[in-house]
């Protein structure tokens, strides 16, 4: 008998290429376990409902359990002339159990199987992804704190805009990986139903009990509609989505870190952990994880493009094409959970340099737009103050100095509504300070969106300090 | 005194091209509406907090509501040389009510502004798209009821495998828009915050209330951080995923209609209305628009990587890079409608042809599980039953004829379990019903499944008739 | 000594997970054999200059040769603690002879290496790829030949449009693989350029001599600018989307498969070889090399997406973030190597059915082109002759007979021009053979074509019979 | 009669939305020019042959020339009801000269219309693209001559890495450049083939001469299989692929003027007329043109993922899916003809800072790489030479010293090689002079290649001068 699951019309085997071509074990024998989980479920259903015996369900949870220790030991051994992780898994049990093996495939086809298992896999990764969002979240809000004293400029178009501090800017970063768990949450609800019982793409004409293996697995309910079960991924699509979104998040934050780590911003040093020479220039320290961090979200976006092409344009219900899909969301999941492990590591570690920061607030004119704020609070219209500050910092390039090193005489000429009050302006410190609105980089408020940050992330039962610790920081 | 929002500092004019290439009113005077709105709110908020006095406050209100009119008339001229609808808006304003106007744009930029109108834009855009999901899925559920008695074959790798229902196939389709519609909700409902008072990055030094302001335009709470709130575009990208998602289905149903309009299939003829024809071939009848909605689902998917492509690498915050993010966003929200409205428009007017999809069923040897089920209900391991069908369905593949026509004497040879009985398999009716589990196409499931869609659809106040009806089609 | 080539300035090892994070090895071993060419051709240089002395030479080039011989046996032993295929065969090269390994480095950087090596190997995929490309068209020509008297109906909008050969569509699918045939080598002869000796970035202090290096390694000559070679890879782009062209050609070639092996079209059955059967339902064929086809070019079009990604916005000169352009390279060659492969074999070795091609022409009122061109060959305006044929279509569709069954009374009712010599227009044999027009379906523009395509091939060097007979085919 | 082409065979007019959906004049009118110079082919063409007579030619010939004014004059009227711009064309010729209209589209489909339509208005295109390449070539050749005494440091990882010379940097974009050239010259060689005569899909009973109307054209040749001709749409891939890797080195491009903008680098200031000021904040003068390159570069790669997409899995021939492939191209040509004239505007008006790029040098350690190579120049084996080196700035570093700060005693300390003549290394200018390898910053080299480029330039007839000067820039 052949080894394949379908070779009663056949005549010859399959040619080799053909077999290498379509043979998925090498990529799918990672949902060995959701596929065991799967056929534990389906098996004491089909008790339930008087198919198997209880013998059978017996022998076949016993062979399984066996075999998900094997895997698990990494001594299950993988047979590509058998195609999939299903087949593998099957004959292996069947070698094992015999008869009874044989029997577990009545009333279900691959095609509900690999839809299971894959949503049983998708909805773990999810979670897990979700933990190391939070684990990152958690050692930003550390950081934070640890770095409350440090001022920097705000940049706008790369260029240096208004005074904030640096915990502002890390809790943006916060807030993006907020919306991207909240994004995968979402995902992992919808895509927590069952497609077993779907059969091929009808059911089946065996009285099979879909609640009952819906519940056993997790899910939240069986599908409603057979055909969808089995021919749909836009769950995958959701995810790859919640996941290049999230990889762009961290691409951006690998942008700034590669910035902030050269000698002309020189805001940080990453830790030599975290950093790489190069083979011909021994002076180098190369930000190489934020580099890689940056690089790597490319493949996630290539990973989502590929998944929906791949949908693009099928028939319902299964279509081969469909074993494609397994690459993509492995890849995409495994990058993104390194990416935010290497953040977590890198940033725990980096060495933010207070005084560069602070030095790099002196240049750029960045009381300007106080300065205009101080003429539109007393009345001007916010436009003609905007003149006015605009003339102040041309005044300032064409005589090399800084904003604050112009006389009260100067900025009177430009408008007469300037005081002597206005020199407390040029204290950046007051300056973040006065930015006192919700959300705003005066302290007070960094304060309270901290401590907000803390108790969102305690709230999901994430113990921030212990997260935070894993890589190395502590709260002081 | 220049056109533009920043003249104080430049000494020369933009040259022209520069000018044109920076230059978006042509994009985002879309936004005109929601700029308004975002404009009045801010003006009563600085009304509230002391910063503009009640009768420039006035004046504002009704200057915007005469530039809203003249939007809406079509009136408003959109000068390029103004950049943008923001500044088009404000000088506009101006002209009519002079220094007020300048002043409306204390404590704001256009960062916070023009985030504060893709958001107002896009929450709006979701529910459209989500109402244009709910009228497709109306007019499927319509079809569906009509169509009860149409049998058909289901396909897996576009080979004839077992008989369904017309109706299954359609409630399918309406499962996958479902999830579509609870996509945009969830986003909807993730970007509903207010970047309003955000300024350029660091909020402001006026004591802006932006609770007011985010109440005042139904967002459920101003964004928590001033970088993160004027620098990300995540929430596009969700959307995007979401309508992309929801091209890519509906790219799925337009290559059924396809498949099913060609003569081989013969399932549906596409009415007059929604079909075109040939300037060289005068017998064809084309189903264009499903081909449109085929190929059209790629510009959403372009739209998309577009999105992440843009925002891959940015650093904090905002960058001139973000100006790129509305055609795409438009462009997406725009087809997606165009598409679920023609499909709502095509599906209803189509005329399903039960004779063609009955005669298909013949042929395909759909009653090979079901013989092989028949089995192994008779406790032959799953395994040999299959095998012993596929040697049935080679049997009667060589004498050229159908499983129906092969008598119980050469079942019986094949093995001996097989008694008279087995002949009721070989009626199609019979053999759907017989399919009576959980979401499968059985005529008791279905109607359960019909009964349910329906009660969704109420529960979301969409009456379902009407929404039908609007595309022609009346539950009987 | 730490084992990576940059340790002197570091104080602690990298941490665990960023070395798994940043090593390449698993991916980069694979430019084993390119990265000892490149270090041969600059050992020898440096003997040229004087920099290494022949003994060294002899001791690289031979410590070489043995790693070589060890990488193509499989016992090489790669370490990711190495990094990378570089530093894995340096240390490995020092271990066998010592201090000559380690001046081998000499007036190179890893910047530069890697660059060459990844051209030499995407050089050679080229051909590798061109070579498969030359195999598929000959199946395609010898099968053309085998079926010269097959007729079927050309599609447009997927309805039956006009009769035409199939040798003349499998003919219009070599002319697709013809141009992404030419794209390989235009690729390929573009990318011939010499990185060597660039160095990190500006090449080196040693007089090294580019030329030399570029000859021995095939170069057309070294890339002109030094920042330029080791920064850019615009070639991997090229070559990624000539694949990418590719990979959509087979994915059409594909999905025509997949359509005409269906119940409905019946024009193609692929042998068992090139087919799988269904784990549930025994009667299944499924044509599933042609579906994976077709999904698998989602992959290079997801690859293609990744390298553009991650080129973009990426300033000069080398970036980690280069790193990851290897794995889209090697997926994208071996999916369109392995799918041109497989459709060789397929087509190979499918059979058409003749009978099912040529009463597909019976409906579909294919002769109404023809109808409408004998009256406007008779001086009526095409415009109005479109019309005449239009309404005969109607006609003969409202009384359900075809166009040949319409009288000629009835023809000359709707037109007085139609006479007795238009019945030859009902044979469509002689429709077909009415398109004698260059590039048509008539016999003798195919064979035209036939004998064009098989010149061309062999002007390659191609020995196109041997090619097909690789697959199983003979031209008879 | 109905204004559709194709009206014979239909009931009732398509619905108002139908018609909005599939209408395609508002993109393709477009296409007008090269659509009347097809027609006036075809119609030369038949009259060779004997269709028509040389009176109808004369007519259709002068009407036609008469709507290209129309046209070109902007008093055209395009009526969306006659979907097209080929209908649109007809329908104005067949109002102005009668039946002699009606008679031009005898043994033509829209279908080989439209792909030739496309093939001259893109073939065009690239020529225009390939113009503007040469303009900014042109441009960077002048500004890297005018600059030849900007030092600089070279990066890597975004780290200082060794010193170069900016004319050096400038001509390796010209490299990436000259190669885009050269793809936009293949494709533009490889689409300059005749789909005219090609018909529906399977060319015409009309012995139409295809060499003629190519001739007439400008084509190389007629395609050779009327199928391929109306179904394939592979060189607009190439085109947008070709678009897609120039877009991305201008975004790259971009990047560094960003970057080199802003505060931190200050190597380049922008003039007034390529940056742009802020709403709020006074004294910012954005990089805007540089960020809107690199943003816009995100369209160019989405319209090719579109384009992709749009042809993956289509069966021949013509489906409507393919009238959706004009807007991306379209869009991409534009995209990137605009950014490459901002580019040669922006950089030919741009002020490089020599003073800082010079300041840059002092810090970063750049003399490290020459350390180590003194030490392998004098026998030491690179990587122990590499690693004393790599002592050395650890040296540096802990006493806050630069590598020319250290004594030669200190030196000697590490290894004994050292000698006083290593000081000359310490002078950036004979640094970046002793690189003088082919390719490298050596002012020799640079005089070199910037001799060649101009070569190069001129052997394609492009006067370089007036390119420059067309931005202002002059060759001193």
């Amino acid at each position: 008998m052949s080894k394949k699951a379908w070779g009663g019309r056949f005549d010859e085997e399959p040619n080799a290429l053909a077999a290498r071509f379509s043979a998925s074990v090498d990529v799918d024998s990672r949902l060995a376990e959701e596929d065991i989980q799967g056929s534990i479920a389906h098996a004491n259903m089909l008790a339930s409902i008087g198919v198997l015996t209880g013998a059978d369900v017996k022998k076949i949870t016993e062979g399984l359990a066996q075999i998900l220790d094997e895997v698990r030991a990494g001594t299950m051994t993988w047979d590509a002339s058998r195609e999939d992780v299903h087949m593998n898994i099957e004959a292996r049990l069947t070698e094992r159990i015999g008869d009874a093996g044989a029997r577990l495939h009545t009333g279900r086809s691959r095609n509900d199987q690999v839809a299971t298992d894959m949503r049983l896999w998708t909805r773990a990764a999810c979670e897990k992804t979700a933990r190391h969002v939070d684990e990152l979240i958690a050692v930003l809000i550390v950081r934070a704190h640890q770095t409350r004293h440090h001022l920097m400029p705000g940049y706008t178009h790369m260029q240096r805009a208004q005074p904030i501090r640096l915990p502002h800017h890390l809790l943006a970063w916060c807030e993006m990986l907020e919306r991207d768990r909240g994004r995968l949450d979402d995902a992992q609800k919808r895509m927590n139903e069952s497609p077993l019982g779907s059969g091929a793409l009808a059911t089946t004409t065996f009285p099979l009990d879909r609640q009952e293996t819906a519940k056993a697995l997790g899910f939240a309910r069986p599908l409603r509609n057979s055909l969808d079960a089995v021919s749909d991924r836009d769950f995958l699509v959701e995810a790859l989505a919640a996941l290049a979104n999230c990889a762009v998040h961290l691409s951006r934050i690998g942008e700034e870190l590669v910035l902030w780590s050269s000698q002309e911003f020189g805001f940080v040093q990453m830790s030599d952990a975290f950093t790489t020479g190069s083979s011909m220039m021994p002076q180098k320290k190369n930000p190489d994880m934020a580099e890689l961090v940056r690089g790597k979200s490319a493949r996630v976006i290539g990973d989502l493009v590929t998944m929906l092409v791949l949908l693009k344009g099928l028939p319902l219900a299964y279509n081969r094409d469909l074993q494609e899909d397994k690459r993509p969301v492995f890849d995409a999941f495994d990058t993104v959970d390194d990416s935010l492990q290497i953040l977590s590591g890198a940033l725990a570690t980096a060495n933010f340099n207070k005084e560069r920061m602070r030095a790099a607030l002196r240049d750029g004119f960045l009381e300007a737009t106080d300065l205009a704020d101080y003429l539109a609070a007393r009345g001007v219209p916010f436009r003609e103050a905007h003149h006015v500050a605009g003339r102040l910092v041309r005044l300032a390039v064409e005589t090399g100095r800084t904003l604050p090193e112009l006389s009260l005489v100067e900025l009177k000429k430009e408008h007469a509504m300037f005081e002597g009050d206005v020199s407390k302006l040029f204290d950046p410190e007051v300056l973040v300070d006065l930015r006192d609105v919700e959300g705003g980089p005066a302290w007070s408020r960094v304060q309270e969106a901290l401590t907000d940050s803390m108790k969102r992330l305690r709230s999901r039962g994430t113990e921030a300090e212990k997260a935070a610790a894993k890589f190395g920081v502590v709260l002081t």
